[in-house]
């Protein structure tokens, strides 16, 4: 097929709003947390950027995407991006040119192991934090995206994952909460001294995340036209609803509806949405929203309040908890005439689609989660994890980077 | 006529974009205001996304754009978009999904109502707003732009209105003048008190609003191609000559141009130039953009310095003055020779127009005022609409949202 | 050629990006400054864009891009931007509108004059200003923009710049160059006393320009396709690169990495690899990109460091330098492999290249410099340069425009 030129500007769009997700995410976590560790936040999705995108330039892409070595893990035949061509398409996405779909897998290997500092916000020294990232997306990133995405073995069972609830959020999720629990708590930790330093700035992060969602969901299609365009409505509808759900239930539970509570309720519904967007109807992604809201509203209640497991900024609930919910919803409400290369669920007559996903689901948390806890307890081992608590009373900025986010 | 698959890149990144301006709308305005209050708009616009996304998605698209009944107000065909078509067009858009027309018509739908937060801003109750915004949008909005949009009454007449300068910019200009006339004064009301909180931010706002009018208005087109380019141009030049006048007229007046300046005067050019931004030339656009840039400062002198009204953030100035004056330079220097389907105006030889957009101006102004004024004297009545004077003087944030916008 | 919808779609989005890079280059350096400066280069990029957009429209797109005088200077048939067709193309661009290249070339003819308020930030006079991008624009960028992309004599001698090495980068490097010698040091310059002000605002910059220069360089094709795909990956791979090289360095230097190094190394990147994006493969970008990191790096130590000239945000080392590295690059790693509209480089069997190129570069740098000193000098002898020395203590917001960035 020849590659067409309303797809390409469709995909190098995407490309650049998944791209900005990375910085946005750190703009959203740095308002959420102290001043003092704003800014570390802020360097670790930054660098994350460049970091991760040039190991997937050297190694990851050729890991995830070349010619399985029997189900498990790509090849090396395109290290630094040798042979894929860009005046000729992969067949992964016939429309496109071959390092289109490479530059945008790069943004999507980019983010999710950043996902994570939202978890060990806060005291995680930066060079463990350096050695983390790589080793994470090595041992769990490239071969779980091999697997569903690279046409590996969980592809071959059957796992649909359209645009990253197993692959992205579940075991980021769930590396979250090995990563909070292996860490330990923030010194004194608490909702009352750990106010959100700047939330207009974590909203500007919100903001350039929910419209760089459209291009990672909607452009998970590799292509424009009329899957595009569902699955661009789906995801707005599954993020607007999950808003809703949360402004109802924050407004409900103090009177006082917060800011912190409607953004937090919108990337959990987009989180969630993700799996399922390119797979399910509008009306049935504003079902899925009210779930996603009710979920990740409820699992924060339980693992933080509840439990007291200091996940800084609610990832394992509002990526983990969602992806997973999602990730199942494909085994629900997934319908071939929505998307013909998708799944029927259980709804459109699949009842075992459920379990396909399930099983997909568990594999994605069960290496998510010991594949966490087995990187962290070789950095504490080694180079050291957390830093000395007087550096955690002085912030990160400070210790880590030599540096203040303002001054007046 | 087949999809397109560059028409609807263009109409998906256009929805984004005119997505991203109802937040961005909360940083321009927050920052504009005093820090106390500044939460409090930046939660009304980010869960007015998500409020009247849901609202546009069970039961405004339907009776905007359903079939019309007698002209007043669209059928139920769409109630929760069913029937809706992802993989085939609806015949207000032959070349997009009409999903996509759906989807790009709910973000006009959610920022025209939250345009008003801007005049009623530092003193609404969040209950009173959450209520006015659904109501404002079912009795005001969804008729006016079934009228002109969905083929309704004023379509029939002739009125043209190419993005929203009658129904966008008059309605929500006029009601922002009734909002703060029935809503009264902020507590000390005055310039010297009331100086911006955070400029950088409400210059990000700016910065967002700007890129996103381009998918505002030429994105108005339906597809992309040569009017979309055209659009593009005329929005731009509108804005940057708009922005120039009130740099020299701030320059002239007090020898230091403002920041402050700048930036409403962009956005006054951007306003006023979106009803003619697809029926007219660049070259008229330049000499509009400088109507655009007078009208708007010296209204804000008369409206705010000289009849004292307490009009926030100059919505009725810098949105409802220059939505008029473009929506009548339809009438004026419209030319079929930049749109076929669009009208001719008086110097291209049709002086009948003037006086057609006349009229739509005047039932979007009279619909948009009394609309507003009966909907804020039922919620006064009810519910009451302004806080305490004790909590004005303590800020909404605390008091409505029990957040701080930052702690240091 | 007719039209294409795909292309139109990818320029009218570049054009976008470009457009929102200006605001963006304002944040960037506002955050790296002090608190009382800040508004005044956010005010001095926001207006930039009003005025040079109008500049631009008027005089500016026929000065560089009408059938050439000689190879010296456009003629007059473009004024006001007459005769551009909207629903016709160019030659330069024959599957895009024409006024979407005029657009879209409008862009960088406003940013261009304005990477120099990064050197002369925090002393220099709002009318000053306004009069030097006025006199920079048509002395300096509009003839060398005509000798090299308007078909001019410098084109003529094969002097390639695919996105702006030369034309923007090498030019507006030495314009900072000079004025920062010109205009003199700010009073008590030196690290320790000017330490940036809010490095989140930086960064929020930072991050709008990485986005922006995907439709910067992948936008300088023209159209959409293979080789717009191999430019953003290029860029990217450029930028990433040259991050992680500044990573490294300053993890290196003090121990403690910093935010302010990363970004800085990602422009530096960004800016590099620039004129050659759209001749180059992406590995030799990864190539080009350690060596730009490199030499930024070491040139900003060099210049202000061990000379002590007071470039405030390193214009002359983030753009300069690594414009003129990057278009030499174009002799050496070009490759008609790549694209065939473009130049071999000595390692693809064309010695020559690089001597031209160097040429390009020698031109561009004389008149940047030259032209910089001269319009310097002339301002200086008449309204002045430079605020007054208690001005600059009490900083330029407050007294060239009578605000204050934040207030509490």
């Amino acid at each position: 097929m020849p590659i067409d030129t309303g797809d390409t500007t469709w995909m190098l769009i995407s490309t650049g709003l998944v791209m900005m997700m990375t910085p946005a995410l750190g703009f959203f976590e740095a308002g959420l947390i102290r001043a003092k560790n704003s800014l570390s936040v802020i360097m670790q999705t930054f660098s994350g950027l460049a970091i991760l995108s040039i190991l997937w330039f050297v190694i990851g892409f050729t890991l995830v995407f070349a010619p399985s070595q029997g189900g498990f893990i790509g090849g090396l035949d395109w290290l630094f991006f040798n042979n894929v061509p860009f005046n000729d398409s992969l067949d992964y996405a016939p429309t496109i040119p071959g390092v289109t779909f490479a530059s945008y897998q790069m943004m999507f290997a980019v983010i999710t192991p950043l996902l994570i500092t939202g978890a060990f916000a806060e005291r995680m020294k930066w060079s463990s934090f350096f050695v983390f990232i790589i080793a994470w997306s090595i041992l769990v990133y490239y071969p779980l995206a091999h697997w569903i995405w690279g046409r590996g073995w969980l592809a071959d069972m059957g796992v649909f994952d359209f645009a990253g609830g197993i692959v992205i959020h579940t075991s980021a999720g769930l590396g979250s909460l090995a990563a909070a629990l292996v860490l330990g708590r923030r010194k004194n930790f608490g909702p009352d001294i750990m106010v959100p330093h700047n939330i207009p700035l974590a909203v500007i992060g919100a903001t350039l995340l929910w419209i760089g969602w459209f291009g990672f969901n909607a452009g998970s299609v590799l292509a424009s036209g009329a899957l595009a365009a569902n699955t661009l409505l789906v995801t707005h509808i599954g993020s607007a609803t999950s808003a809703m759900v949360w402004i109802l239930l924050s407004w409900k539970r103090s009177g006082k509806p917060s800011t912190t509570a409607v953004i937090n309720g919108a990337i959990a519904g987009l989180a969630g949405v993700t799996p399922a967007a390119g797979f399910i109807s509008a009306q049935n992604s504003f079902i899925l929203g009210i779930a996603l809201g009710l979920a990740s509203y409820y699992a924060i209640l339980l693992l933080k309040e509840h439990w007291k497991i200091d996940d800084a900024l609610d990832v394992s609930s509002v990526h983990g908890v969602t992806g997973i919910v999602g990730s199942l919803a494909i085994g629900l409400v997934a319908s071939t005439l929505i998307n013909p290369a998708g799944p029927d669920g259980l709804l459109y007559g699949n009842p075992m689609q459920l379990a396909i996903q399930a099983l997909g689901v568990a594999v994605a948390a069960a290496l998510g989660f010991g594949g966490t806890v087995v990187i962290m307890k070789v950095i504490n081992a080694t180079i050291g994890l957390k830093v000395r608590e007087e550096e955690e009373d002085i912030g990160l900025d400070v210790t880590q980077h030599a540096e203040r986010a303002y001054v007046s």
